[in-house]
Formats: structure tokens, C-alpha cells, sequence
């Protein structure tokens, strides 16, 4: 939940003279997001979401991801939309943070989702993967192979607080994935934190995807690896092989993986468990005990972690390949 | 802010067939409120507030309540509908906890309020009062003075942590408080906590007021007592008489105060300044330092106190009396 600033209703007021939304008739902060503020508005014209970017997102990110939103919804994803500016800028300023408004999507996130929820994501990944192509803008993405290593850094010494042994698990998993991480597999934009929460349907179905606040530049396959970790496991730990198979036909149906992205998708999952397991970890050792953050159990990442290193083919998530077709 | 209770979309969907609402088409939890979990739906008919009561609210009050604000409704005040299941109750059960649909009230509570708000709270605080005469529940206000003592029991031994001399003083100030409370002032159902974020406004139009979860049965005038202290002093301590004019003149077109309450005033302002004092303080000393929850300093209503134990007269607060008149 988060609403790190409050906001007047002058202030805001003075701030929506310069778009094109009708008159403010409400505002509430919603508990929604980790990183930024988040409000509500009701105006006389429709709803719209109001986020102002605190101080965790780089400021030199936003055009990148409210660029992404356009360029995304302009191919036909269904994305919130940032509203310009009577300026035509996609940013403004409220309460001294960068701040954008943006329209509003109808739907809920799925609290409890099913193979057939999976299968939309799939498809829905994929579309955007597609949509994404020929977007002018690139980001790294800080959060892969190369961002693992300084962030464990920062827990490393910490880590047997949580479970014993950890640090020299940790330290074995980062090496082996540093040594044998992929480098030619087809690249592109990726949303990178595609969680149920980012996901809205209507019913069964997908109504959007929401939250491109990690999208980046990347291997297509390793969003797929970030859904599988998201969306494909039980609550006790164990995988779904009927959502892996779901998600992952789901995504076929729209763009079919290689040969060389089928064969790298055990890493690449091993990989993305242990991007959530050390932001986690980090965020578990070094939150102050007063912050208004629910705290996330690193060992569910974990879990995960352990199980994808013991997959041998991607057939163990569901993958369904005919030979003669590959 | 507020959300206790996390539910998923097929509870939510349930608990809402009971409900002539038509189809939910989002819902998200929003930060306000701090006894309560609210979210704020959507539906193909417009927006509500569901709000699921949590335990620190006694389920016991909660027709009291609800049954209040269908009162007050009825009789013209602006504030939120609760709405009536298929059987005709207002009240249900969601997660396990008993759980209400109220219509959304649009409008914004103001951070910086000034005197001509506070003379249309005052209108609306009379206004309340007069459409109460006539409900049939009956609710103690179990934070009157004879609730103060217990609180301060449970504080009182840690009070010199918070300032330095503050055991004596409060434990005098209580005594005397107990001694010299008013007996025979004009009674009725008082909202009891209509501090600015339970006041919406649309511009400068007073839109209606909200959350009647400390509504009771007292002396109306410990009410206005309540909103002195809420709406009339400056962030730095100060009292501003121009707004407390504004809010006494606002209460006296609609209901004149007795001779009685006028000169009570100071006192019932001293009592409900102890009354915010010692719940802050409790809350302020016994938070566990995880809970998600911003504490308000209590040293605020400490200041308060101090000033209204050194006023002589009601004129001190604003009010205006020609003597002919009394």
C-alpha cells in the first residue's frame, strides 16, 4: 500500500488546469503500488489515475516507460494511457515529484487466478512483446544478470538471519548463473514484473496490463520466466504444470519461441527467482520496522529458486513440443 | 490508510449479488479510514465504498451506525447511503467480517481549510444535529469523561516519556475535569469526530459529511467543542478566532447555542482537547513499531488544551453575543 505524499486540493487543482479531464470531484490515495503515490480521481469527465513518482523511480526513466504506455496503446494493448499535457508534455510537476495522469482501466486483479487466466496472460505477454517492436527508446535492465551481484552485496552478510546456509547457496547460484547466462536469445521490450497484480480482467476476460515501471530492454523468454514464477505456482510452493502449460501455450499462440529460448528457460527462471528472491531479501534486512510497506517473504523466491534448478527441459513447465515441428 | 482485509474477486462477487448494484467493474483498496478496510468499487452503475469492520469496531454498534447515517440521509443531510441487501438488511458478512456498500459521496476533504469553510461546517454540524432528533438508537459516548480515566490508566505510568511533567499535569487536569463536567446541557446525536477529513467539499460548497463511526448520544455542544479544536487552530499552535467565528456564526444560523452551552464552552473544549490527547497518546505509546499505521502526535492536542485551560469566556473562541440578546 502507498501513498507517500499528500496532496492539497488547490494544489491539484492548479495542476489539472493543464489537462483536458473536466473538473475534480474526488481523490483518494489508493493502496496500490509499492513504489510511487497513487490516487483515484473522479472528475466531471470519467476516472483517471493520478502517480506521482517518488523518490525510488529514476526521474530519467519516465519517458521511457510513460513513452512505452503510448507507443503500447497506440498498437492496440490495452494499457493505461498518460494523458498530455495542454503542452503535450506527459509529465508534469505536483508537490516538487514528476507526476503523470493517466486514464483509468476498468478490471481487477486476480487474487486467485486459474489455467485459463494463465492462458490470457500468455497471449497477452506475447502481444505486447509484438506491440513493443519499434519503440525508439531503449533502458537496460538494471535488475538482470549484471545488477544480481551488487545487490547481493548488500545482504550478503545478513543472509543466514533468514536461513541457514543461504549465503553460501546464494553465493554457488549467482556464480553458476553469471557463468552460463544466455546472450543470443531474441531481445526486446519487456515488462519485466508481470504478477497477477499487474494483470486486470472483466470476468475471465483480460480487460489490461498495467505497472510498466520495470519495463526494460531484455530476452523476450525471460518475462516468460517471470510470468512462470508468478502465475504457475500453488501458494505451498509446489508448480502447476497445468497453468505452465496454459501460460505458455497461451503466449505460443501468439509468437512461437525457438529452439534456443525453449532450451535457455530453465535458467532464465532460476534466474528471475533469484531477482525477486534478492530484492526481497534486501528489502527484508533493510526496511526500517516502521515503514507503511508490507514486507514480502524472500523464501517463497527461494522455493522457486530450488525447484527450477532441478528442471532438466522446459517439458517440466509444460511446454508442449512436437519434434518435427522445432 | 487503511486495508486490513485483502478480498478476492470472487467473495467480493458473491457478497455483491445481494447487492442492487449492478456488475463490479474494479475495486481498490483506498487510504483512509484508520479503524476500517474501504474500498472504492466501480460498478456498471457508478461508485460505492465498501467498508469491512474490523475488530476494533464492536459489531454490536454497527446498527447504531448505519442506521444513523439512513437517518440523517432521510431528513436531507448529505452524507453516505448505506444500501440495503435483497432482505432488506444494511448490514453483511465478507472475509469473515461484518461488511457494508454506502454510497459514494463525491467531493474532497481540505488539507487547508479556511473561514468559510469552517462557517459552512458549523451550518452543517447544526444541521446534523437537528436531523438526529427522532432516531430511535441510543449510543454512550464511551469516550466522555467518564472514559478518560481508564485511558489514562493504561498510559499514565510511561506519560514523562512523551514530555517531561506531563503525569502530574494531566492527572490534574482530569480531576478537575471530572469535578466540573457540565450535567444538564442540551443533548442529541453528536458525530463526535468531524475532524476535516470527514467534511467534503466541492469548490467552496460544503458537500457533505462522512464516517459516523464515533457518533453518539451527548451534549450537542461537546460537538462544536470537537471542531474548535479540528478546524480552528493553526499548524503552529495557534488559535485563529476569525475561523472560529466563522464556525460558531455558521452553527448559530441554523441552531442558537443556550446560555448554558456558551459558558460550558471552555470547559468542553478542555475536555474534548484531553479526549484526542489521551487516545493519541495510548495509540502513540502502545503501536507496536511495525503496524501499518501513521501515528499522530499527541503533544498537538496537548498545546490545545493549554490554551483552552487559559480562556475565560466563550468570547475568546469567536462567538458573538450581544448581551441584550442572551
Amino acid at each position: 500500500m502507498a501513498v507517500y505524499t499528500d496532496i492539497t486540493e488547490d494544489e491539484l487543482a492548479g495542476f489539472l488546469a493543464a489537462y483536458d479531464v473536466g473538473t475534480l470531484t474526488s481523490y483518494k490515495g489508493i493502496a496500490e503500488g509499492v513504489e510511487n503515490s497513487n490516487f483515484l480521481l473522479h472528475t466531471t469527465r470519467g476516472s483517471y489515475i493520478l502517480t506521482l513518482y517518488e523518490k525510488r523511480v529514476n526521474a530519467d526513466d519516465l519517458p521511457f516507460f510513460l513513452g512505452l504506455m503510448h507507443h503500447l496503446a497506440e498498437r492496440g494493448l490495452s494499457c493505461p494511457l498518460p494523458l498530455p499535457r495542454a503542452d503535450g508534455a506527459l509529465l508534469g510537476t505536483l508537490s516538487g515529484r514528476p507526476a503523470a495522469v493517466i486514464s483509468f482501466l476498468e478490471g481487477m486483479w486476480l487474487r486467485k487466478p486459474e489455467a485459463q487466466h494463465c492462458r490470457e496472460v500468455g497471449r497477452a505477454l506475447a502481444s505486447m512483446h509484438e506491440a513493443g517492436e519499434g519503440f525508439a527508446l531503449t533502458r537496460a535492465n538494471a535488475l538482470s544478470v549484471g545488477g544480481w551481484r551488487p545487490l547481493w552485496r548488500n545482504s550478503e552478510a545478513r543472509a543466514d538471519e533468514v536461513q541457514d546456509g543461504l549465503k553460501e547457496d546464494i553465493a554457488a547460484e549467482l556464480a553458476y548463473l553469471e557463468d552460463h547466462w544466455p546472450r543470443n536469445l531474441p531481445q526486446g521490450v519487456i515488462h519485466a514484473d508481470l504478477f497477477p497484480d499487474n494483470v486486470f480482467f472483466l470476468g475471465d476476460r483480460l480487460s489490461g496490463l498495467i505497472d510498466f515501471y520495470f519495463a526494460c530492454n531484455d530476452f523476450l523468454a525471460y518475462d516468460i520466466a517471470v510470468c512462470l514464477n508468478s502465475w504457475c505456482f500453488e501458494k505451498n510452493g509446489s508448480y502447476n504444470i497445468t497453468k505452465g502449460m496454459a501460460l505458455l501455450s497461451g503466449y505460443e499462440s501468439v509468437r512461437k519461441l525457438t529452439a534456443e529460448e525453449v532450451s535457455a528457460l530453465p535458467l532464465l527462471a532460476r534466474g528471475s527467482a533469484l531477482r525477486f528472491f534478492l530484492t526481497r531479501l534486501y528489502d527484508w534486512l533493510m526496511t526500517p520496522a516502521g515503514a507503511l510497506v508490507v514486507k514480502k517473504d524472500p523464501l517463497e523466491y527461494l522455493t522457486k529458486l530450488r525447484f527450477h534448478r532441478a528442471v532438466v527441459s522446459s517439458a517440466e513447465y509444460g511446454l508442449r513440443r512436437d519434434e518435427a515441428s522445432q
